[in-house]
């Protein structure tokens, strides 16, 4: 019930070996030192864990503060019920799906609808896998991870899509779509073993995210009055203050997110790694942020704070596939590098009239792209075959099943809200509850 | 000096029992062996009480965006002000009253004011309890429980009541009332006896704050205008993105403040028990938003964010009594029945013309008492009539005691502003600084 | 590349003494029992050093509310700016600087300009000091200091400052300035070797913060407006509730800043240190609020919200300099007199006519330099010539270096927007983006 990497069952011989299982028992030696190990990476797995369950809040507060004023209270309402949702479709389905056993395929989707089961309280009648964690605090990581994924799309289709065809998505999305190609790679699937390497997630989690998010916008249409004769009409965020605080709760969590996903904490060895990792997270979101400062500075005579903020995130997602082998420099020009794509690709979505409200898919699904390739640079195992290979299989996997649910929702239910509605502002006419009612629109 | 719990003390024996302890002498073991469960437990008391210090911020930012614009200054003083006073207060007296040793009814209340005294630093001169964590980081960690039940009071009187009334009221819950309920379970007292069960709080914290502004609330009467010829007039909140946020800090709060309960994380089992419990606190807040998202749907044809958010956070408190026993789907479920209850019991409160600005009554001591009873479902030990006791002796000891204090600030220094002062709004009239002062009223 | 205190180089004796380490070897105990104190404290520093990044979001939104709302958007630009330029520089530049090894004179001025190196993944070919933690989390935990110094000039420059000179001076206090102060004391310089006493930066951070503040803003001159006719004019935050967030951010952050500078958890007796220090840490700002909550109300019969968030921001920088020696009612007692000192000072600087937005100098410098001095009564090898002499030194030397840099960028480039441009906002004239765009000005 874990994302298998190789570094790890060799972690667990040398642990839990013979040699040292002898000399404990010829020992007498307390039983916590055995436990040791476990201790550690369960509670690394908990505070990380929590970490990436404030990414959620770093989410509501981004979206919060890029929408418009008459759509926050709508866009904070996704955002609270797709994590909820996440986590009870993740326990029912989702995690049973991911991380099958060993006949994964068919165990897992033809018979393995089963919900998540933690270990007995007390570790009562069972032999914990003491080379890893607990299943309590693996499902809860894992968990997260899931909910991230569907914390992406609704930013990017914010302020004209009705909420019940969105959260029928999100199930689907946490339920299947996530866990099944995630399990491709992290389940133990093909993709692990064709050597595609994703560490924690640039593609299996931010990628994914992304195209949800671009083929349900483009099915989605823009909103009304976005590009008009051509020209792009800028609907700016009505709290930037909250989209900076997002941003930052995000850059937080993220250490969490990539962090924990070294996935063991139990040698001097594996936390080592996990500070490179926190350092070269760290790192590439400040690259990515002082990128956008300088190149909007260049471009446009003015930094661009959204663009700024959006620098940070598009760093930080394109360290994601490898937040341990970089060197400090290395990562600040990955991050750079994310932050570019974003202030390049932004414009060119506007050009394409793919209105993404706030910047979803250059950040997560770009990023996510270059940080997957950028692999190949700093991982000596790493194939630019391989590489392209994950992140084909699973952009095609998730814009198919997710065009086709889009599709299948606008075909029945509806996807928009309709005209009126969109210009009054989904707060008051979808939900019938201001987000500031008592401030004057200037 | 710790909430006992039976199984503590032979995990204490397990770990530091006469076996170990030779193998350690025989073996020249180095210290830290012995001090690792010590420095496992002591840290996470650290890392969960600053998580439950959080929530101090959470319910500030939520009581911030749910009362109106014209109040917000005054909720943030009272929030940072009673926060403060709590930390000084438990110092000075509270832990010790809480925490009386053998003694413990004559030492508190006849001769035992101390207060607290932490270990003297880098331990000289003194064996700490190996078998549990240092005094300054329980004192840490129970200080935060304290502050939470105060933190519930504020919100529910919220927009009429005075500053320094309602401060004075803080003082005795966080010196004494507070301290000598929690004693009778968490101090050894005679609840802890009778086989009453309440793991982390929902009676002792949550249902405690409840039954304080629940009486606060019915002595100080309704905001003026909520209830005119029997109609209800919504005063809705004045700034939902910070509801919002508040309520993430105090779900991420919350795992601190559950995980924290578990008092021990030095043996593979209590750190697996650790993460049932984070897995389970996470799954109960989940149902009971999604379940109020439902309910609010089928019941007004929209779904009511704040009444969504407060879903969530009743969830959280049905899930504190007893977050470790229940399955992931117990908890969901028992998290859904809390959300259920906020959308039954906010408008019934309405209808009786009680007037709690924020809905800290449903969320707190209405779902408290049920979490507190759903402990028979999930724990073989577990009797209704303990369960009932438990709830109602300490019910009856908070309003009996917050009665005669709410009234005897009445009678004397007066609890509430006058009338001209309430309808300016008491950032002008008691503080003289506006919350958003730029923005003009819509 | 550590803080030097000396009690961890005994600490470090004591754990991989040879007598340990030959009892390891004769029993064949498991690897991970001696690298336990590593991962410990590694996994403190992580842990810790996040916190301090999250202080980088409460001055953001503690600016943020405290500016007005024409110049919210420069405030976040800055903070989120800064912040990244520290990380690179940090990391090209000053942890060099700052831990020079032994010739630390010679090869860092004249030819250690070197940027931080990580010890290699998985530890492959090196021995790592078991008696501390990976230099990667030294690394994460250390630039959050020197980002921390750079957040407290941005908030008392608000409001007048072009954005660009502002950022050239981080470049070189977060180089330069900050890590040749701090290196004079933790990085084993002639301030360490002469008893100074600072244990986690009342003045070898925050003070230092603060007179490059103070030097800023006197060769910046007020805001237009701010003093007229030797009248004081208020310029209220346009967002109080951010304000208050910035604060609980600030002060959760502080465990981390104050409890990771104990630089180890690898024994019982530095655990329960980090333990009296959440404790005091957190006893300091409630000290702080309380007393700026009652002397307000006795100065002006009214309580003032911003100068009790700042009060609790004096009681934590006053604890910063000694955070472990005080008992509970001593913390309490000096964060009260840095609360005392805001009271007192913000006014003074305002006959002065120095425009601190956000009143950092009181906060940082002010009570830092109190708490450096308090130390002389809590720590018996304190003495109150080794206090001043550091207070000065670091004085002289950052207010130096500033007072030249603020010369040199005022007669190149210049310091400050022109008059226009600040009547009409930063956000408007600088960087073409309001922060609240949709909000109509009362």
């Amino acid at each position: 019930m874990y994302r298998i990497r190789p570094a790890q069952f060799f972690t667990l011989l040398a642990i839990i070996g013979p040699t040292a299982l002898s000399a404990q028992t010829s020992n007498s030696m307390p039983d916590q030192v055995l436990d040791t190990g476990f201790i550690f990476t369960t509670f690394m797995f908990l505070v990380s864990g929590m970490l990436v369950f404030w990414m959620a809040a770093g989410f509501a507060m981004l979206e919060a503060g890029l929408v418009r004023s008459k759509n926050v209270t709508m866009q904070l309402t996704k955002n609270i019920s797709l994590f909820s949702i996440a986590a009870i479709a993740y326990y029912l389905v989702g995690y049973g799906v991911m991380y099958p056993g060993d006949g994964w395929l068919i165990d897992s989707v033809l018979g393995g609808f089963k919900p998540a089961v933690l270990e007995p309280v007390g570790l009562e009648g069972v032999t914990p896998d003491l080379g890893y964690a607990s299943v309590g605090s693996d499902f809860f990581f894992q968990l997260m991870f899931c909910a991230t994924t569907a914390s992406i799309v609704s930013g990017a289709m914010a302020e004209r899509v009705k909420l019940w065809p969105f959260l029928g998505f999100v199930v689907v999305l946490v339920a299947l779509i996530y866990p099944i190609e995630a399990s491709w790679k992290w389940g133990g699937g093909f993709l692990e073993g064709w050597g595609f390497q994703d560490f924690a997630g640039s593609t299996l989690v931010h990628s994914a995210g992304g195209w949800a998010a671009l083929t349900g916008v483009i099915i989605l249409g823009p909103r009304i009055g976005k590009y008009k004769a051509g020209r792009v009409n800028p609907m700016p965020g009505s709290a930037l203050a909250l989209a900076a605080l997002g941003t930052f709760i995000l850059w937080m969590g993220w250490f969490g997110f990539n962090g924990g996903s070294q996935l063991a904490m139990d040698t001097a060895a594996n936390v080592s790694d996990i500070g490179r990792i926190f350092a070269n997270t760290n790192a590439a979101a400040a690259g990515g942020a002082v990128a956008v400062l300088l190149l909007t500075q260049l471009m446009y005579k003015k930094p661009d704070l959204t663009m700024i903020l959006n620098g940070a995130l598009a760093g930080l997602v394109s360290i994601t596939a490898e937040p341990l082998m970089p060197g400090l420099g290395q990562a600040t020009l990955i991050g750079a590098v994310g932050g570019v794509i974003v202030v390049f690709t932004v414009p060119l979505l506007d050009r394409m009239q793919i209105d993404d409200v706030v910047g979803a898919v250059p950040v997560h699904l770009f990023a996510g792209i270059w940080g997957t390739l950028a692999v190949v640079f700093t991982n000596p195992g790493a194939t630019l075959v391989a590489q392209l290979t994950g992140i084909i299989v699973i952009g095609l996997f998730v814009t198919v099943t997710s065009t086709g649910l889009w599709f299948l929702l606008k075909a029945t239910v509806g996807l928009r809200v309709d005209e009126e509605a969109e210009i009054n502002g989904l707060d008051i006419s979808e939900l019938g509850m201001e987000s500031w009612p008592e401030f004057a629109k200037g």
